[in-house]
């Protein structure tokens, strides 16, 4: 089983994981090195958005690398044999970096202990089950396996909304000025990229194996990592410095 | 002699590999970027973290390049010979990380010098012989020498848990608060992955060579490592901030 690509298709896709890996590892030097350019307590939130950065790093470089050895004549091998291009990267990926992009957004707000802890125990277990029960959609190629494991997989989705909209909501209203602007478009953010995730599942189920959908689910799946890791932690960064500098943190510094 | 795996199972195994790399590596950058936040006393014990995970996230890159180059149409050569995949790796990875990792437990209780020395040159010559022992009944393919080496390696083993568990506990008792129980999970944690090596063991011997039980050994040493590793240090890292703020480290650092 192989996707045919003609030229420009297979070197956008080609492009694309490269500008995607080059992004992250990017990204990963810069929230590392800025460390110091918050307080103290807010640099594990800047620390996590470092690894989510970097473990996506890695997995565009596999990815990459994938898809170049996937191919052969632009004929991109999807069989999920061995020598396949190796769609669940994405999945191992999104595993451990789903995760630690929500305790960032806990941990740069600085809640009280209980508070935190108490929204960390059930976004985690929820993001976990978010990303493994579309697993099984994902490798499936039985369509009515894929829309049970989509529809479980959206149950969690949803509790996270929950959380973050409405429990989260709830504190935000402690926050120094600006912060809980920040923290919407955040939220904003995440739900406007992670609803990239759903519409190229659904496009795997309905779609037909062509090319063009083949491209438009890489391309927007790359895109939206970008956004969701890269920009996402970026804002962390800069809620970080707004709270450290409400916290008498020098404004040039 | 090759072991022949069906698409899932060769991905399966594929991708754990994939993540037990990248886990190790992800918790390497964060226990060295978390040097700052544990008193200076403490940091020795969270740079024997990274190591540990370094040294883990080395191997994982050798296994995970050995699975692919031995591998040809998903049948895995595990013959032994030159170009087989090299089951040795963790044994090599072992002999280094299992002493370091139990120096780490010591270090980051900072007893008395005396304690720590007495402890320190037990474990480690008990840990290295566990190892060294395993190994000639793990390559072996000859079902008295696989008993023989097993029984042997055990009583290093069991040495060590009478060591952690009756002397080291005599020390917990003047920890700070919070300690002695963090201490406590962190030996449970201990037991339960390291429990899993020797059911490997006993499964290689009396195990058919089937696919079913070379994925269920991968996957199972694979996961303990990155328990018995990764959640080990952060484990250690929680344990040295614990004891750091008792010991006047401003809490919000």
């Amino acid at each position: 089983m192989s996707v045919t690509l003609n030229s420009s298709e297979w070197n956008l896709v080609y492009n694309v994981f490269s500008f995607g890996l080059v992004s992250m590892l990017a990204c990963t030097i810069y929230t590392l090195v800025s460390q110091s350019r918050v307080l103290p307590k807010y640099r594990n939130a800047l620390v996590m958005s470092s690894m989510v950065t970097f473990i996506a790093g890695y997995h565009y470089w596999r990815i990459f690398n994938s898809f170049g050895e996937a191919s052969e004549g632009m004929a991109v091998n999807v069989s999920g044999e061995q020598g396949a291009f190796n769609e669940a990267y994405r999945y191992v990926d999104w595993l451990l970096t789903v995760p630690l992009l929500l305790v960032e957004v806990i941990a740069v707000l600085a809640l009280a202990k209980e508070v935190s802890r108490s929204l960390i125990t059930r976004l985690v277990p929820a993001s976990a089950a978010m990303i493994a029960l579309g697993y099984p959609g994902e490798i499936s190629s039985d369509q009515n396996t894929q829309v049970l494991y989509g529809v479980l997989s959206t149950i969690p989705f949803l509790y996270i909304l929950y959380i973050l909209f409405v429990e989260l909501g709830k504190s935000l209203e402690r926050q120094p000025a600006g912060v809980a602007e920040t923290v919407g478009r955040l939220r904003l953010l995440l739900i406007a990229t992670w609803g990239v995730y759903p519409i190229a599942y659904i496009f795997n189920i309905v779609g037909d194996e062509s090319a063009s959908s083949f491209v438009a689910v890489q391309v927007g799946y790359t895109i939206a990592d970008v956004l969701a890791k890269c920009v996402f932690g970026l804002t962390i960064l800069k809620i970080a410095r707004m709270k450290s500098h409400a916290e008498g943190m020098a404004a040039d510094h």
